[in-house]
């Protein structure tokens, strides 16, 4: 009796050849979070669901997984009452409960990156996984945090997308105190902000003209019309009717476009949109939305921004901070389904060494152990199959290259090194044994 | 009001100058997995409840942790019921059921490497963790697997534990066949033999003497003779005495210690231990464990085997295999209570660059773009804080290397770099401002 070998519905889980990409994607972002000196922080994948859950009900609660050791199981609930512990649905409270927790400890302000999974018990369906990466930075200071690091986050973001080569790309920043600020300044109420922001964040999906029909009866046909003449246009209205929130998210957005200037990011590719608002509670300043040009289909692939207060409801300290996040888990299914992102190889190796004649085993580890102390990354296919089989095995992985050493070779004092990518030309060296590592770097590294 | 901000028991979270030297680890164990062309795979953190525990009751089920999304807690359980969702408890059954799933997508011989978590609902107890990372190898066959793969499993282990730096140790290999066949041929019965193994494996903690005289009730009194003789000694009892395990386990581990030597590992670091058992159940030919030398208080650092079929739960199909495990959560927190690992650098940077005069803040983010484009790792001091709190942020960060620039470095055309690294000399560089990325790069290369 055998049960089923299924995993549960709403998980990516990938094939080698697609791990190996994944991974690649992974590193990627790790070396750019790094580049700007980011600190990484991991935490439990569950926490206490007390500390988890501190703002009461509320839709992200309807999406938690709750944890229960067998023993708490058996004992069961009184009506209402929660498991102790929860997974992690974000990155963001554990960011505040970790620094709350370790506060006095940590060196601020405060940078660090995290790169790992949450959990959101959603209905299964298409795009939407109950589990996947998430890819943070933020930057968290005591009392006050300068406004030159609400510019390195789109840099490190540039940087990083820029080596991912997923074509061209758009960074779009905005300041939702400038929105409010704007908003006011036209004279439409504050119980009215969101939902006229609500529909300038259609403005992607809808036309223009539907979005202006739809402002209308808010009293806010008016904000496409500042909305679209952008960060310079702006500057008449701001010295006309600026009020204190406008004036001031109008300056902070100008300095993060000069510390960007500042930072070598170019204009065309982190571009200031006041149509962006991000959201309404949590982020208080500068935000950030990420479109591919060529894909808006796909909504933001990355996104954050300024928040006043990271972990008011963990520690008295004021900490303010600037984040960013990129999902990865859906970016990546997304890329590769458009065919953005490559997954060709599905081995680790740079060359196979494959066994042609059983007696020479022993060769094949020497070999092997040689190219590795040289720094190769070398599979060893140890078992004596036939060669075709071992060939076929190594084009189905993708290595690049595979030694064959028989006793004609042996008793030539050569090795052949066969190269199996595509084109490859030759497709076959005869390497003198004692410039076998010399030449098999040289081949893994010209291509 | 605020929540206390505190971890789950049971848990290593650590701080960002442990998190690096863990990161650190972490890495180089991966490297040593891809040396040898080992692939990546990554399985979801829960299981199918009914897909995890294919065995019915007993240890490990006592210590799963289920999930349950809210919705599902909201409607409780029958008697008996489980959730239908659980927490892997380590890395084994998921590469069973990942195996059997997409058998027929993968190359075999099937060789992955997995580092992840794992959960288990054990009592919090020093040293105990209810979630901690296992790095796992696995090479699994179909219907066959060479020997060769159980001689690559200690090299692997050997390369990374050579890499760590982490004092002499060694890996002791052993064969569960040979063990039962000499067993057998010293006259004990098949029932006796999990209790005479048991107290074999009591050699590390009590001594010859007091082992022996707990074997004499046992009728096995004399294993221990056999067992010291070692390898080579034992040839004249397999000969004379030689029953078709015995026989069989004996060519088995010669041939393992032919392959370790065709590999190039020193035969003081890995070697044939007859004493190792390594439990009873799973492990059929094959076995290891690690030992730190001057610790052998820790136990097997890292042990494994190989096993006659990996997925008889999910699939009609053989599939034989060889794995090695390394507890890296355990592993890495007592290297660092033995100061056998270092956790110097509480940042990723190679270099920060400070603000000395607000006004050039702009080339301060120039000189930090030139350095990372460059391919070094520098933080930005974005915050016009008093010089001496810069200077203490980047030396309890750690950093090797900060950049000061004020208008006299400007108008004299230099750029101060000052050396943070503990007996620098000199302490502090004037480099033309041309020169500094080379000069920058070789100070973070010379040291």
């Amino acid at each position: 009796m055998t049960v089923s070998p299924r995993t549960p519905p709403g998980v990516l889980e990938l094939l080698p050849r697609e791990q190996i990409a994944h991974q690649r994607m992974l590193d990627t972002i790790r070396r750019g979070f790094e580049r700007f000196g980011f600190v990484p922080v991991e935490t439990p994948v569950f926490e206490l669901t007390n500390v988890l859950l501190t703002k009461s009900g509320g839709e992200t609660e309807k999406q938690v997984y709750f944890v229960q050791s067998t023993g708490s199981l058996g004992k069961g609930l009184a009506d209402g009452e929660k498991p102790e512990l929860a997974l992690r649905f974000d990155l963001t409270v554990p960011l505040a409960r970790y620094v709350a927790e370790h506060e006095h400890d940590l060196n601020f302000p405060f940078r660090r990156y995290q790169i790992q999974r949450v959990y959101r018990g959603e209905r299964a369906q298409k795009g939407r996984y109950r589990e996947f990466y998430q890819c943070d930075i933020d930057v968290i200071g005591k009392d006050t945090l300068s406004l030159a690091y609400d510019a390195e986050m789109p840099a490190v973001i540039h940087g990083i997308f820029q080596e991912l080569g997923i074509g061209k790309f758009t960074i779009k920043i905005n300041n939702r105190k400038l929105l409010r600020g704007l908003l006011e300044s036209l004279g439409i109420a504050v119980e009215q902000h969101a939902a006229v922001l609500h529909e300038v964040d259609r403005l992607g999906k809808l036309s223009r003209d539907e979005v202006s029909q739809r402002l209308a009866p808010l009293g806010a046909a008016g904000v496409l019309d500042k909305l679209d003449g952008g960060f310079d246009a702006l500057a008449g209205h701001v010295e006309t009717a600026g009020n204190a929130a406008l004036t001031e998210g109008y300056r902070e957005l100008g300095e993060v476009r000069a510390g960007l200037r500042a930072l070598g990011v170019p204009e065309d590719d982190v571009r200031v949109d006041l149509s962006i608002a991000r959201g309404l509670d949590y982020y208080t300043g500068t935000v950030y939305e990420t479109f591919l040009d060529a894909h808006p289909e796909l909504g933001s692939i990355c996104s954050g921004g300024r928040y006043e207060n990271l972990a008011g409801h963990y520690t008295k300290s004021k900490l303010p901070g600037v984040g960013i996040s990129i999902g990865a888990t859906r970016l990546f299914s997304k890329l590769l389904e458009l065919k953005l992102l490559g997954a060709e190889q599905a081995s680790t190796a740079h060359v196979m060494v494959l066994q042609v004649e059983a007696e020479l085993a022993p060769s094949y580890s020497q070999i092997a152990t040689e190219l590795r102390t040289a720094g190769l990354n070398v599979e060893l296919y140890a078992s004596a199959d036939k060669l075709a089989k071992q060939l076929k095995y190594a084009d189905r992985a993708g290595v690049p290259l595979a030694i064959l050493y028989g006793s004609r070779e042996r008793d030539a004092g050569i090795v052949k090194v066969k190269d199996l990518r595509p084109n490859a030309e030759p497709r076959e060296h005869d390497v003198p044994r004692a410039d076998l590592v010399e030449r098999v770097r040289s081949l893994v590294h010209t291509r």
